[in-house]
């Protein structure tokens, strides 16, 4: 999984059928520090994170792997909303 | 899934077969303010994107999860074209 | 997809027994304008694409999905050897 | 797989249901010299791995092949704890 | 699939069930020229790949389709050792 911090929203109207309804966050990759990378991704919410929580995005076949996702043609998705991070020194 | 503006078609007549019909369009990476970066991928379209429109791209098996990709070879897929970005300040 | 042109040949004696038969082509990709880059990859070629044709990769399990590399270890495959292209302006 | 130093660990209360008991742990990518890069990864820890140890992370799709990632939306696993690496001159 | 050159092999006694027997070896990325990159990645043997040898290596879902590692989380494998590579000029 990757870390990264939701920035914002994606908005469209017209898409895949099968996307209608799910939430699409821009989600901006972090460090360790939590500092923003210029990289990001767009990914599925299916924890309600809001924007500033820094999150754990699952990518590839394995983000269709939750309820919300399954053989959806999505292949990010935000899986958890992280409360911290223990870094040894 | 990845952001990115259709800048062009693919023509190809020499193609595996599940291809025929497909149409390709050049997707250029872009940023949150939709400045056009160097990298690019061929995606096929499903939602009539056009030249100029800025899209989500998605990758993988992912990309074989619409009714017009399935079982195909294709690796990236365009599944919706977005109206605008939500940023936080 | 990736655009990419192919520049030769891959002679490998020693392989998995499902690789037998199969042409490995290397592919380097290429820009809009046709232009090497350095990066490359080696490719399973399914439409007789020969050297200095531009062509479309598909890459990862869709690579699988082709008539003749369906469930063998092949992570890249040729699926079109690219007429021109349309960029707009 | 890709060779990586266990440098921390995740904490996430809000999560997927499928991810109920797993321990994330925060692995930097590190050369032949097991010298940090910048670049890491959150993987799951299915082989009791703990700070400090340097390991192997398969991802993707294959990272659901362990008996306790089956199914689940997870993209990166630890699957062995590295004694030692046999580097030839 | 890309092109590498073993250049050595990883021990490790603790690990996934799934993996014991397996052969790791180190590949480190080569360009045309079989001159040696900085990344690497580490990749199951199945084709009694020595140091030395250049190879090519199958990534992702791809690398699960060989009879040694179906169903195992492996994501990468060697499974050609390459005699010589036809560049054109």
């Amino acid at each position: 999984m990757i870390l990264g911090k939701v920035v914002g929203t994606v908005w469209a109207t017209r898409k895949d059928e099968e996307l209608v309804g799910m939430k699409f966050q821009l989600v901006k990759h972090v460090d360790l520090e939590y500092k923003l990378k210029d990289s990001f991704v767009v990914a599925v919410d299916t924890v309600q994170a809001g924007v500033g929580d820094i999150v754990l995005v699952t990518s590839g076949s394995s983000a269709r792997q939750t309820a919300q996702t399954k053989n959806k043609p999505v292949d990010a998705v935000i899986v958890a909303v992280v409360d911290k991070l223990d870094v040894a020194d």
